[in-house]
């Protein structure tokens, strides 16, 4: 049996789980799952025989590596940061690895030394980054064979909530890290090209400068732009290109909402407040707004934010429960980041059944005998509930189909890899399709 | 003689020289400037037989060492970061100093071993920091002494032009470093004390929530919050304090206008601009604002802004020059920042003859036999040019009284300190009198 060890059982391992389980007796694999808690690997993985959940505590470095040993190879669902100790171990005990991360600059270092054992260290091989590469390198390579020049490319993606499930005035549930959720955007302006200029938007705006998205019949949405967009001419090889855009997909109006939040500085992670702990949500609120010896937090707020009791934003923020001076954080030494991320989840939390969204769109600019070209391409997920998640499917497939790839050798080639190659992409947006996983194209003619 | 050792001779060293100059006879000092570049010492020594320049690498630690060796005080003028090494050297060789800059961790950390050997080393000692602890202590000590309760307590400090020379726009010019200025209130939200809740202010807001300020016959200034007031709780006492807010005194217009800079992320220095070199002024704003196919900068700027042709701020845009197709920074690998600070410096330099005006400002509530009561106190010092300014007079006079202080034993308390002891201040602020450096204090009871 081929050995599979799949480090971390978080949300995104449900799917991931599923489809090695279901696999097992045709691809012949054993399945371990390591965690420092193994109820939900345990739950996941429901009394196969083909799979064990096992305690581990990732900076048990010996304990570590003895898994790490006896696997053929080793999936990493761990937090980013985490993954290159897993990765040098690996290198230490040749065997292939697959994330869904980005690429670390340490963990790009390594290159070199995995080339010259022949492992694979497949990276990126989620849904952003992951499926967004394959889907948009796919057309692009469609394009550049047919002898088309692309111009442009914009490409979005965002985890929301089905219209079954969608019952909140901000048409959003967290089906991800809350954290990264509250903390989106601070990390560096953002950076685009339109129709030759740099642009740059900067945190302050970044939730203001929207741009709408109407997908049929899914309705509409708006799409806040991604920190660098620029990186990406390179890694797609866009020589041409006079318009790069990489953005996240929002329901309209959540990010004029969200901009207040930003405005006020309730998303800083900076410095903790000072009280924290005894702060109701309503004190949270107030401590962001100019003192008034008689006007209300209400009336403060409208002040600030210039908007009437009509306005979306109010609804909004009251169904957070953000004036209520019963509802406590109780969090001590909290950041304000911290504080908002607890009111949010409150909230936003999936509930059981609820089913979750996962949107991805391209809108590619191409000139092909000297004719102008609009391509469009999109695909949506709905999850079936909490657990199997439409994020979970979209992270966890990839990288399932990716993981059986190497090991039959499908997917061979040595080193730090992202699926940009054709001979990596192709095989996994196949199989992709089997589970629904379909991009829909269509062309505007100019 | 006694021998007094200055480092740096930059912009805020002109009433210093010249005070250690005139009294050099006096007192018996020898004065030994010791700079890079030795032209602006020359010139402001004026061939007195009592002071000498001297070049000086201060990375050559043998040479700066020598120099420090012969002397019996020595005053460090130059950048904050660089104090460190000179008072590692002071301690070695048993010297007292003097610095006009905060106190960092590395000079506290040095407290023990320069209490051993009986030395003061005095920081904080120009204008703010200096001036502001000696002034505001005075009033608190003395209130204090008379079983008064302090329960508010405001200070406020600007560097700002006098109105004979006061002829742009903005109402205002450079009288320190233009980076500073560019980049003031981006390293921390800004906390302060109000009527006894915390307030926080997140730099996106911070021009924006300004307070107005009249001083008569001066006119309007306005005050945006500085960093952490929080800190001064301890360190001056205020046990009692229900509102606690220090900040930054300009002109009524500015902050709104400085707002738009801030607002669009032109005040960035974590990044460089693609091409900034090629970049003309407009360009550089048009990086800031949306892409539109056929409006123009100023129009999407008021679309952005929301204001029309006759606001205030358009003529503070206008007169820097930010429209324009002609003017280039010219800059290679640009932060957005150093290019507003090269458009600014443009526009905001001091002529010769410029005069600028130095500001400061205490507002003191306090009970007095359970009577409330409110003082304020404001200093007004205006310079008589570009060389002898009054921010060189308020940051040099403090450091040369204060120096002249510790050669005669005036000062004594040893150790890392800041003017805040009775011991220390009085006789400064005594002797500043004679400068006409003099508070002027008036009271409104309740």
């Amino acid at each position: 049996m081929r050995q599979i060890l799949v480090i971390g059982s978080g949300k995104s391992t449900s799917y991931l789980l599923k489809y090695l389980c279901d696999h097992a007796f045709l691809e012949n694999l054993f399945i371990t799952v390591a965690d420092l808690h193994t109820e939900n690997a345990q739950s996941l993985i429901n009394n196969n025989t083909r799979a064990q959940a096992v305690k581990l505590d990732i900076f048990d470095a010996i304990s570590r590596f003895d898994l790490i040993k006896k696997a053929d190879i080793v999936i990493s669902m761990l937090p980013a940061h985490l993954h290159i100790e897993i990765a040098k171990d690996c290198l230490k005990a040749n065997k292939h690895m697959v994330t869904a991360s980005y690429v670390s600059p340490e963990m790009q270092a390594l290159d070199l030394d995995v080339r010259a054992k022949n492992l694979v260290f497949l990276n990126e091989i989620g849904v952003d980054p992951g499926l967004d590469h394959m889907s948009a390198m796919q057309i692009l390579d469609r394009l550049r064979e047919n002898g088309s020049e692309i111009f442009a490319f914009e490409s979005y993606a965002g985890g929301l909530i089905a219209p079954e499930s969608d019952n909140n005035p901000w048409r959003y549930k967290f089906t991800w890290n809350p954290r990264n959720v509250v903390l989106a955007g601070q990390y560096g302006t953002a950076k685009y090209l339109k129709e030759g200029s740099y642009k740059y938007i900067h945190y302050n705006q970044l939730f203001k400068r929207v741009q709408p998205l109407n997908i049929k019949p899914y309705g509409e949405f708006e799409v806040y732009a991604n920190r660098d967009s620029l990186q990406y001419k390179d890694l797609y090889k866009l020589d041409q290109i006079k318009t790069l855009l990489r953005g996240t997909i929002r329901r309209k109006g959540f990010c004029e909402a969200w901009h207040v939040f930003v405005t006020l500085g309730m998303t800083d992670n900076s410095y903790t407040m000072t009280g924290s702990e005894f702060l109701s949500h309503r004190d949270f609120l107030n401590a962001f707004l100019p003192y008034h010896p008689n006007k209300s937090v209400e009336s403060k707020l409208k002040d600030v934010l210039l908007i009437d009791n009509h306005h979306h934003i109010w609804e909004k923020l009251d169904c957070l429960d953000l004036f209520s001076n019963s509802c406590y954080c109780g969090i001590t030494n909290a950041t304000p980041a911290q504080m908002l991320e607890k009111i949010l989840t409150n909230s936003w939390s999936l509930e059981k059944t609820d089913k979750d969204m996962l949107v991805m769109y391209h809108k590619i600019g191409y000139k092909n005998n000297n004719k102008k070209h609009e391509l469009h391409s999109h695909l949506i997920v709905t999850g079936e509930d909490s657990t199997y998640t439409a994020m979970a499917k979209t992270v966890g497939l990839p990288i399932a189909i990716a993981t059986c790839a190497i090991l039959n050798k499908k997917i061979t080639s040595a080193g730090v890899q992202i699926p940009t190659a054709k001979s990596i992409y192709t095989p996994i947006l196949k199989e992709l399709q089997d589970f629904k996983i379909i991009f829909n194209e269509n062309e505007k003619f100019y």
